[in-house]
């Protein structure tokens, strides 16, 4: 059991911040990514996409819902679904995390600018929502399945840590902790027995009780873990398990319902169970972790089978066409491995890590980072239109990339993780560095024991696999610099021209300024083929380069064909190409339109030629399109 | 352009009876169902379903809806959906066919008793609705999209055609006469511009017109059919297509949106076109038709592969696990199969019926007719749980049959269909008989040139494949006995000894009492493979028996296996057992628990077992199991 009291960690810059674990995280003060892939999302984000996010917010009355809430007209004129508060929040997060990043004026000015807004509509007691407690409301916390309530406080509060460590001991901190007082209050031990519909509150306040020093926000995150599956919510119609009320934390062995909640619930989890020491529920919550991506998660890291309720689906149930995949998902399973990682040291969460942020966050935007891809399916049987650029979009239509949603908790969600990317790169223990992510970057830290270290790092990743880090600052003494080596580079990794076993290369030495430590990855494409029991990809391959998954788009294809026509010969070689690959296809020709089921398989013809392969998180950027991941072989 | 009034054709106990087409069908008084596996149904539909279907509609207040209605007590009283009378008018329809068939007193006493109940509730210009319309209720037709009043008198109408088919020209005939009257006057040319959101309508219609002869009613449902398509319902999440108002029917290429929506729609259209003498539309309907065959259905004739919207998938998306499969739209697909045999006399549409009886509508009723399938997928991954007998359930939650559903379409579909059954199983033409369905039966008709015939079927179909014909009442001279050759018995069906080729086998003769002809399908197990472009179960097979789809069930399988570890040897024989059958398995075993894409196939170990299969429609009547229709080949 640690004191969160005095902890000297809890004031860096960065999202997760825990008290204690196997590897310290980094502090945006002390990493920065420098160049390439994820330096390019991290302008956009900060150039166009959070300040679209505040454009769609005050266009759909999102932000206007608190104003409307001062002058009284809220019952009539409030927009948006329940939790749309949240996305404000979010919004805000992202603004934190960008302004701790580079200090943007105008985005520094707008985060008071609404941090006053939101205080102001903030009830005496810390209750606040534009939605619910006035006259013609319904009252609070009424409807716990589905009011959000306290979903939307969590994301209050991880906004305000976020300005807690970027400097900011501000108004919206105040308004948080007013709001997380109010909620342990009232959902403390002797006050309502009841959990929020949608887990968030949970990692939130874990966060806030790390930030501030304060136990008791830790104390009501874990009630709140230990309250949920006891069926305090009411039964629907997909089940209990929707929102992981059906059975308790403790209990379960997979993630299960809705992606988003259950990820989010796992997260808030494992913050519990490493603040109090508690590793009985670390090593449950891991084990359904684990589960999870050994049966419920797409090639690319995605989670999520079903649409109707946006829910994993049972083991090996895995439709690369109907997969939902939410991008809030993939942000959500980020926030697990990570805090896994921090909290055993086990470096192969940076696998999880790396493949979710490639696949499934990166995918999600488009390259001008002014439309989102809310769902992540792995094959497009139909072109999708292009949206309206001033259309509010269902969530799953078949459309390119849209502006904003209805419900569109995915944009602020994308904004928020990139501007505090940089944190996720690498970690320090007593006497090391470990580097988890790839990118041109600089690192100035401390490690445990006190010493300060400097590197920098070099690369071409994800496109080129060699990666160089040199010594800026030299510490005294030997120190050993960790480099993961992703899963699918074993047998192939080299460091300092040696073969690299196991899911790390390390090397512990004394550096002096300048020394540099390779890693050469090997980023050639190459075949992937799934589990048996997966049979929505029966008899099909993918290919990927390094961490990126690789597709077949139509706007690469020949003469108009259909991705559904095509097959990869799997003895012809994969040659890269720009970010892709190139491999030897067939073009199957299909003419006929009777019952489709016969007794013996129909002969087809076909013809071969060169298949361009292009990384997944670009399709659909050249306009509408079909595509697909998992291709048939020949 | 034919004349419907004075058509002798209107006044015959059947349930479709157009005024012209190729085929006549017969009454019920010409023709019934012996013995055998449709005789055992309707005799559990007749002692049980029916009755079922009146506790549970009365248990949860649908038929009390209407006593309500009357006290003024509706709005505070009302429950079910929007649409619950329909349930009540298609339980009325499946007592009127029962009645007919049997003379059930009890069920004619039950009929009369609601038809006063509903009477009464009737406005005086004919609007009828327990839902819409008074004080503190929504006005009439202010949701035309979601309100389903016009689908309710749709199926009003359809009970009320069954009353006067079998005799009965009472007070639900003078209702459904009102409401028809009502919506022509409503809705006519001059009135509103709309259609409803669920249609069924048009089909009802047009039956309502075959069976008075009043010309107004076709020409309603001709231009509902017409009005269709052009935007005047309002866009939703799933797009217009969801009810068919994205495209007019004249110009869609194929079934789209929701199924059972988009079926019923098409069944209207084809009444329409038959009864206009408008061969363009029905050709279009029909291609329409042939291609969602061709390209949206699976093995067992069920149509629909989204849960989220109920809806048709695109080409070829037909994953066996998240099946939809509607019961309802089994029932649909029969509707529009049946009136495309009719209308163009082409036997492969008797394929499509059989196949579909047999493997979904069969499939929803348990072997005592008390729960039903709601939802009818082709492999089920984990077991069902026992529904509670006293609850209402979801549509497609993770139980067995259950005995109530909130939206409770399907048992009285299902019951409608099997009271009516007999319909479905003869044609007649001028100068001859044509046998679609196969089923000890007795047929005593009059063919078109005005000869009486009388005939007698013998047979064990489906588990047996001899069929005999014996005439019973010859007519003078030569007539054509035609019986129906599967597709999937091409090459291998007999008549009198002689190989049959094409779709029907014909006898054309001058018959003496007790000449016999005779048909020989072979019902051997066969392996059926699907066509390379439906992703989701490539590398299976699928084994056939006759015209029924058999499965794999965990309840059948050795040492507790799951139907996910078997493969199926393709190479070994296939043996008939029982109404099912047998073949070489191999069992996977399954023991790793990591990341499920590799670059290699993992190695399996596997040992050889007997697996036996059973006819789908009987799966999971032995308790909870899971189940596949598409075993993976070794």
């Amino acid at each position: 059991m640690t004191s969160l009291v005095n902890n000297t960690t809890t004031i860096r810059p960065a999202p997760v911040l825990p008290s204690t674990g196997a590897l310290r995280p980094l502090g945006l003060d002390e990493v920065a990514i420098t160049g390439g892939f994820w330096a390019d999302r991290q302008r956009v984000n900060g150039e166009a996409s959070i300040r679209h996010c505040d454009t769609w917010e005050t266009r759909v009355g999102w932000i206007d819902n608190f104003r409307h809430a001062l002058d009284g007209t809220v019952v009539q004129q409030r927009t948006g679904r329940e939790f749309s508060d949240s996305d404000v929040y979010k919004m805000i997060e992202a603004m934190a995390w960008e302004v701790g990043r580079t200090g943007d004026p105008a985005l520094e000015a707008r985060i008071v600018e609404l941090s006053a807004l939101i205080g102001r509509v903030q009830e005496p007691d810390g209750y606040l929502s534009t939605k619910f407690g006035r006259p013609g409301q319904e009252p609070r916390y009424s409807d716990l399945a589905w009011g959000h309530e306290l979903y939307c406080y969590g994301h209050l509060i991880q906004a305000a840590v976020a300005r807690l460590r970027t400097g900011h001991d501000d108004e919206l901190v105040a308004i948080a902790r007013r709001a997380a007082d109010h909620v342990c209050a009232e959902f403390g031990p002797d006050g309502r027995d009841g959990v929020c519909g949608h887990p968030e509150i949970e990692v939130a306040l874990v966060e806030l009780a790390r930030a501030t020093g304060e136990r008791r926000y830790l104390d009501q995150a874990a009630l709140f873990v230990e309250r949920r599956g006891h069926g305090t919510l009411p039964d629907i119609e997909y089940g209990r398990e929707y929102y992981q009320d059906d059975v308790p934390v403790r209990d379960a062995t997979v993630l299960r319902g809705h992606a988003v909640r259950a990820l989010y619930l796992a997260a808030g989890a494992v913050d519990v169970a490493v603040e109090t020491g508690d590793e009985t529920l670390l090593d449950v919550v891991r084990d359904q972790y684990e589960r999870t991506l050994a049966r419920r998660t797409y090639l690319t890291g995605g989670m999520g089978s079903h649409h109707q309720d946006e829910a994993f689906g049972d083991d090996h149930e895995l439709p690369p066409d109907r997969a939902y995949c939410e991008t809030c998902a993939g942000v959500a399973s980020v926030m697990v491995a990570w805090r896994l990682l921090l909290a055993t040291g086990d470096a192969h969460w940076g696998d999880v890590v790396e493949r979710t942020l490639f696949n499934v966050v990166a995918t999600s935007p488009a390259e001008d980072g002014q439309a989102f891809f809310y769902t992540n399916p792995l094959h497009k049987r139909v072109p999708g239109s292009a949206a309206d650029p001033d259309e509010v979009s269902a969530r799953a239509l078949s459309r390119l990339r849209a502006p904003w949603f209805e419900v569109s908790c995915c944009p602020t969600n994308v904004a928020r993780t990139f501007a505090s990317l940089g944190a996720y790169l690498a970690t320090v223990s007593d006497d090391g560095v470990q580097l988890h992510q790839y990118a041109p970057a600089r690192i100035a830290t401390t490690l445990g024991d006190g010493r300060a270290i400097g590197l920098e790092v070099e690369t071409g990743y994800p496109h080129e696999g060699d990666v160089v880090v040199r010594v800026t600052q030299a510490p005294p003494g030997e120190v050993t610099l960790s480099l993961r080596v992703p899963a699918w580079a074993v047998g192939a990794a080299t460091l300092d021209g040696e073969p690299v076993e196991g899911g790390v290369a390390t090397a512990r030495r004394t550096f002096a300024v300048g020394d540099e430590v390779r890693l050469s990855l090997p980023v050639q494409p190459r075949v992937t083929t799934p589990d048996d029991r997966i049979d929505a990809v029966r008899g099909c391959v993918a290919v990927e380069r390094g961490p990126l998954v690789l597709c077949a788009e139509s706007t690469d294809l020949p003469g108009g064909l259909h991705v559904d026509a095509i097959r990869l010969d799997p003895s012809a070689p994969l040659v890269a190409d720009g970010a892709g690959a190139r491999g030897r296809g067939r073009a199957v020709a299909h003419d006929d339109a009777d019952w489709p089921y016969a007794p013996e398989p129909r002969e087809r013809d076909a013809d071969g030629f060169d298949l361009r392969l292009v990384p997944y998180h670009a399709w659909a950027n050249r306009g509408p399109s079909t595509m697909r991941v998992w291709i048939p072989t020949t």
